[in-house]
Order: C-alpha cells, then structure tokens, then sequence
C-alpha cells in the first residue's frame, strides 16, 4: 500500500499529520494556517454537529445567525475581550479591487474603496451578539434568550496544526442571556454537562469537568468551565468551555432590563463553545498505527462489506446475500457500504478501511456463503470471528455497541492511569517528562506560581476539578500552604 | 396589536420589510449591509436546507468545507470571474489590531501586521475550490467529484434589502468536475431539476426554468440554467441558478485528468447555488396583508393550538384533551405549540401567529370541548371551520396537505395570469408599467438590444425559458428578425 504511516513511537506529530490527510479527514491550502476539510472529515463533523445540535435543542436551544464582521468599535467595548482578540485577528479594511494598471490581469486593493470603520472577522461572536441582544431586551419577559450559532470564526494564529489550530474554524456558540446570576451559573453548568455527555458517550472520549485558574481565562468571562481530554501521548487537551460572563458584556453594551418590579437591572451571561477541534481529540484518543479508529455512533461509515470471489458467477451470489444483509442492517439505522469495485483487490480495500477507520468490516468469499458464515473483523481491536449470516445484522448491532463501550473503556483506563499525584518538585518534573498526562498537585493559588511553572516546564494547570477534594498541603514550588490539589499537564 | 403592518397597496417594499422584522424573521446589524437571521427565520431556513441537503446526497453530493479566504493571486485566475466580483469584495489587509497609543480603550489596525498578499472574503469559491481540485485530480478514477458547501459569502452590494440582497449571506455552492463535457451539462440540468423540485415542491413557489443570456450569465460560466419566479409585485426574482462552467477553471488552475489512453485533457466543471435569498421570495410569494403565509412542509411550527377558558376548572380539562391531541400530531410528525401562556388574550395570540404565518390555528374553548369540536383556523384563506376532535389528528394533516397544494395553485395561477405575450414595443412598456409580470417578447439576440431595453425600461431578460418554442418574430425593440420570445420582467 503507498499509503504509508509514520508510527508513533517514531513520530507522534508527523503519525497525527499522516491519519487526518491519508484518513481522508482534511488537507492543506492555498491560505496559510487554514485548511480544508474533506468530504470524509466533514461527514465526521455532520454526524458530530447533529447530535450536539439534537442536544441543544432538547435543552431549550434555538439557532440565530449573526453578522461574520465585527465593527472595530463593537470589538473594543468589552475591554478584556478585545485585549484578548486583538492579536490575532483578521481586518478587512477595504471593499474593492481594481485592476492594476501597471500589470494586465493583475488586481489591487482600490485605495479608494477604504472603510470608514475597519471591520473585524469575527473570532468569537460576543460582541456582536450582545450589541442586538441590546435591540431585543427590555424586561423579564424578554429572558431567558437561549441562542446558539454554528459558524466559522477567524483566529490569526501563528502556529498552526490541522484541526487542532486553524486559523479558520468551524464551531458552535451558544450564546444565553438571563434575569439572575444564578440561572447564569445553572446554564453554563449544564451546557459542561452537554458537553461531557457528547464526549463521552458519542465520541467514546473521557473528559475531566472542571473550572479554568483565572490566567486560563476565557478573555471578559467571570469563569471559565472546561472538559480536558488526554491524549495518548499524555498532553490534555482542551475540549470544550463553557463562560459564566457575568454582566461583563451587558455593561459593555448597555443591556438592561425591567424586573417584575420595575427595576432595572443589567442581563446576566453566558457563552459556550465546541469546534471541529474536537475530530483532533478524537483522532489522538483512539487511532493507530493503521489508522482511524472511529466510534460507531459518530463514524461516518459504520460497516463495510467486501466480498471475496473468483468470476461472475460467484459474485452474483455473494451480492443476492450481501443485499438482504445491507437491507437488514439499514433497517436498524446502521450505515453500510457494498465495496464490490472491481478496481482494487480485497486485501487493499482491507486497509483502506483500516485507514479510515470503519469499526467493523465484514468479508464474504464463496465458501463463506456455502457455511452459513462471514468473517467480521472489528477495527478497535483487529480481532476477527466467524459470523452466522443468518443472524449478521443483529450480531454486528451488538458489536458496534461493544465496540463503542471499549473503545471509551480504554481510552478511560489510560486516562485514569496517567492522572499522577505527586508531591514534590522533583516529582513533579520527572513525572512530566517520564510518564506524561495529568499530574495532581498542590498549588498556592497565586497567578505568579502558576506562571512560573509554565515557564519552566510548559505544564500549566488545566484545570480545577468540579467537586475537587479539599485537602491541605503545600505548593511544589513555592511550598506555601494550599487546600486543593490541581490538575497540571502540558497541553494542545 | 402594536405590530401594525403596512398594507402591501400602500408601500409594497415597507410591507415587506415589516414582514420580515415583525414576523420575526430576521433584523437590521451594526455591519452596514449585514442582517441577523432570528431564530424564526433561522428555523425556516433549517427546514429548507434540510430538504436540499438530502436532495443533494440522493443524487450523489456529498459536503465538505472550503477556506473563508481567497488569496489574491488565486482570485484573479480566472479572468471573468475575477472581474465580476472584484468591485464588490471585502478584502483582509492585516491580520492583527493594537493599543492606540493616543487613545487609552481603543485600538487600531497594526501597521506591521499588513498581509503580505491579501486575501478575498468568498464572494463565490470556485477560484479557492479549483485550486484544492487540482491536487486531488490525476486520472479519470479521480472523477467524478461531486461536492456542495453550505457557507457563508460576502458581495459588497451597494444597495441590500433583508434577505433579497445583503452583504454577507448564507448559501450552499456546489462545485462538481466531471471527464466529459456531456457528463457535466447533464450535471448542471440535473441540479436545475432539484432546485425547480424544491421551490414548487417545499416552498409551493411555481418557477420558470430557463438559461440566461450571455450579458446574465455568472462570470466564468459557459451557460447559466436559472429558476425564476414571480413575486406579488408583478417582479420577478432569480430563486437559483446552475452554472456549466466549461473547462475555464480547469484551464486557470491547471486541473488535467488523464483519461483511459492516458491522454491528458482539462476538466469540466459545474457550479450551482441557492442561498437565503430565497426567504425573501417565500414571503414574497404568499403573504398578505395581516403576516406571513407558510408553506406547510417547511413552516418551523405548522400548528398552534390556543386554549380559550375561564378559570383554572376549565383550562385543566383543556389541557388534558390538548395533551392526546398534540401527542397524536406529533406521531404523524407534525409541529405543533400549545400557547397556553397566561400573558396574553386569545385575540393578542391568534394574530401573533397569523403574522408569523403558521399554516394552521386551533382554537378549544370549553364549550367546544362539550361539543367534541375544535375551531380550526387556516392562515392561507382565513377560513375557519369547526372540527371533530375524535378525529382531529387525521383532519390537520390533510388539512396541511390541502394548505400546501392550495398555494402553490393560488402562486401558479397568479404567475400564470402575468406571462404575457407582446408583439410590440409600445404593448411592452404599457404592459410592463401597467399590468407587470413577464413579457414574452420577441427579441434580435444580440446584447446591445437587450441593453437599450434595460437601459430604456429596467426590464432584463430573465431568461430563455427551456425547450423554448421556435417561432420567427421581429425583435420589439429592432425590428429584427428573431427566432424565439424570450420572457422579459423588471427583477429583484
């Protein structure tokens, strides 16, 4: 096969590069830092994107779209916000070309086309939002607003990974706005909640729920709730957040609104977020050396079939068979493809799914047909068993199900393996180069400690677990006192 | 009712934008230009792509996602392309903002962060899609590719209207390479077909489907194919159009195949979109005076059910009786919204969802509840008849059935009524300025008449419609000989 790839002992980096563009998931363009995303990438973030869709909803959610451009004076009014953003965003300051004069065929910027305000490519939608919510608030009876957005956002960054880093992105943002505080913080703990859920139960990726140290900040949040992933070559990864806002960006666009008695008051906020980030923790959790390996409920491609023959007649056989399985496992909602093209041999195709990483796939030769049986093999453990045709689809039903139990069992057993507690300096240093993943230590609470540990090791916290244990202790560093562990590691 | 609509007699284009901003379904952003799609409007443009989205997978598309930016050099490849869109593109000049030194709070553009080529926001993305095809294209296995994107797109029109023209919008572009030239012309028909299917269909939105002329077709086209349709105003409106793009992308980026005697030819390509512009044509289709008027199969709510009582004794029986109702609509798949809310009159809500178009409207009072009857109300014709409620279920299904046909007849008819053939030139101003609609007109062919009659009367070739009758004629205008008519309107 010429599809090579890089294992990962020998390269972790260059093995993620080889699955997300050999798998089929994106490619490189011609815009620096963003990318592509292939049919077979974008198949994984539609079967993402309804079930966290379905979610949403289910909890009181509704779709709005707003505005791509943010007026540069919208994007300075929450002042954090826009400290945080400024760096690194795209600015579209003109309207026009024009030909060039000196150069035939060529165009450039019409000097005289130039904005009178620059405008801003969103890279994140608060400000925006909360300047119409404005518009749309003016008593109680106007709260809850329960608005998400699916959209591309623009972050210039200066280091750039497939999916994990674009400069362009595509996510969700809810964007929520309420008549107390306390609603605020319910909302913005059960949107972690949503989140967990999906990573756990559809993505088959266990994630720590837990609160983000003042410097991880999301930029105008009063707090910031995470889910942080490990992947296997024990770095986290942040997979999803979720902003307690306070009346941050109220104030900043004056959005107030009448209580039952008549008061005014600023709206409370919240706003979270997940973006196709996610398919690069999904594809550092599970796969390979192969390849993919992709959890039924969220895989694109559920079940292949491949058939095993030699001349029509044998073919014509194994199709009649193949067509009442495939009719079968449809019924179910299972999504299965017939690769009978004639242009590859079996043994090809084996690892072209394997590549991609279709949880099962099943072949079927003449002599199978003449036993009763097919051979499946599963993709997350490269186990294959004799299967009775007569009862394939509900067996095959099952397997899916075991495989998207195991799948999450695994990636649990090494996640909960590598969350290391761990005393001392020393420790400390020696677990994170050695055993890597997530270290549990104590920490003095102050910004300055927490600085000079990235400094010198590039571990940051990743977070504060919900429902942490108090515990007295000391810094590993500093040795001042401390009442609670936390969770270190380096990072995505 | 506070929400007082203008008559469509008085200022159509007032009615209008009062349809779309009290109907909820859309409202005016701080980006000049730009809209915010309300979650009403939002959930009807969820229904339609929906419905386009499974149309375009059964016939064989699938989705992917290409980058927001076209860098300049990419943009100006195809000469045409590039000249149509290149008055009206924002353009990404630096990738960062900072502290304005003379102004504490506010930020600039960073003189030092200029791009060192810019980049286009998509007006259309063919240039950036052609480009990423011809790494994906070797040989004719690689082909077809049959791909749509649902994405964002910015023209920097002067003049917008909500939904019929704005600066940003939302659409989906599909973008197909095929090995032959006919495989690709049939391509194009096909997609044609499926939007001509939808809009009568889905939208009950009758239109005709025709080919542009050269001065109509999309920069870079060989052949546009359009769908055109009538509004109330007697305009007519482009819904969608399908672009045979012949081998000129392929020629601009280099994108050759080598067939099956490995000769190497250039690739033909297709092209075809719709986007939320076609909102504007729904409402401008079948509403009136008091709301928007819904088609049934793609209204986000297609029933309410409003209870009418007094006292709490009453309003539980209701909601009991409501409970069976509404579970037995919802088994058949139908929408449906009890408003029992206690904040406003029976009378406040019937005209709430009149003017948010809801196809149907059931009123239970308790005396109806004594009967075994329901009042039902149908947006369409404002009739009301008193219904079984044994049988209820059964009779709104129908009854959304009978909605959905009954609207598109009532559009069919109207258009009908306004193509209007016309064999001379004073005929075609009288009949445009008094009667509107589409002229059949015959008409010499060449773009300097076409642009005399547009410069004349405003009124452009819309389109020549398919399988079009041959018939001789002198042109209205020339006076020379020609071999068909060709429909005439003023448009959107």
């Amino acid at each position: 096969m010429s599809k090579v790839i890089t294992s990962r002992n020998d390269d972790y980096s260059q093995w993620y590069n080889d699955l997300v563009l050999k798998g089929g998931l994106a490619d490189y363009s011609a815009v620096r830092g963003c990318m592509v995303i292939k049919p077979y990438g974008f198949g994984l973030w539609e079967k993402m994107r309804d079930v966290l869709d379905k979610m949403f909803k289910d909890t009181g959610h509704v779709n709005a779209y707003f505005p791509l451009f943010v007026p540069k004076s919208l994007f300075e009014a929450e002042e954090k916000n826009a400290e945080g953003f400024a760096k690194e965003c795209a600015v579209v300051t003109h309207y026009r070309l024009k030909n060039d004069p000196n150069n035939k065929g060529k165009l450039i910027v019409d000097p005289e086309a130039k904005l009178e305000e620059e405008l801003v490519v969103r890279p994140t939608s608060e400000a925006i939002i909360w300047n119409t919510y404005k518009g749309w608030i003016q008593s109680y009876r106007d709260l809850p607003i329960l608005v998400n957005q699916w959209a591309n956002v623009v972050r210039w960054e200066m280091r750039t990974r497939l999916f994990l880093r674009t400069a362009e992105f595509l996510w969700q943002e809810g964007h929520t706005a309420h008549a107390s505080k306390e609603e605020a913080i319910i909302e913005t703990k059960q949107m972690l909640e949503v989140y967990a859920q999906f990573a756990e139960e559809y993505m088959a990726m266990p994630v720590i729920k837990g609160v983000k140290t003042e410097s991880e900040r999301f930029a105008g949040a009063e707090d910031t709730y995470c889910i942080e992933a490990l992947m296997q070559d024990g770095k986290a990864l942040q997979a999803g957040t979720s902003h307690f806002l306070g009346q941050n960006f109220a104030k900043a666009f004056d959005v107030k609104f009448a209580d039952k008695d008549n008061k005014l008051d600023y709206v409370w906020a919240t706003s979270w977020g997940v973006s196709t980030r996610l398919i690069g923790g999904l594809v550092m959790t599970h796969s390979d050396d192969d390849g993919l390996v992709l959890p039924p409920r969220i895989a694109p491609l559920q079940v292949v079939i491949v058939p095993i023959y030699k001349g029509e007649e044998q073919k014509a056989a194994i199709d009649a068979r193949v067509a009442t399985i495939v009719t079968a496992l449809k019924a179910k909602g299972i999504s299965v493809k017939y690769d009978d093209s004639d242009n590859q041999r079996p043994g090809w195709k084996f690892a072209e799914y394997e590549m991609k990483g279709v949880p099962v796939r099943v072949a079927l030769g003449a002599r199978d047909l003449e036993n009763g049986v097919a051979e499946v093999a599963r993709r997350d453990t490269k186990e294959k068993q004799s299967m009775p045709l007569e009862t394939l689809a509900d067996s095959i039903e099952s397997l899916l199900e075991t495989i998207q139990q195991n799948l999450f069992n695994r990636a649990k057993a090494y996640r909960d393996a590598h969350i290391t507690p761990v005393d001392t300096w020393d420790d400390f240093v020696a677990t994170l180069e050695t055993k890597t993943g997530f270290i549990a230590a104590h920490w003095d609470g102050t910004a300055a400690t927490e600085a000079k540990i990235k400094e010198l090791t590039k571990a940051t916290i990743r977070c504060i677990p919900l429902d942490n244990k108090q515990e007295t202790g000391t810094c590993i560093l500093t040795g001042n006192p401390s009442i609670q562990r936390v969770l270190f590691a380096k990072a995505y």
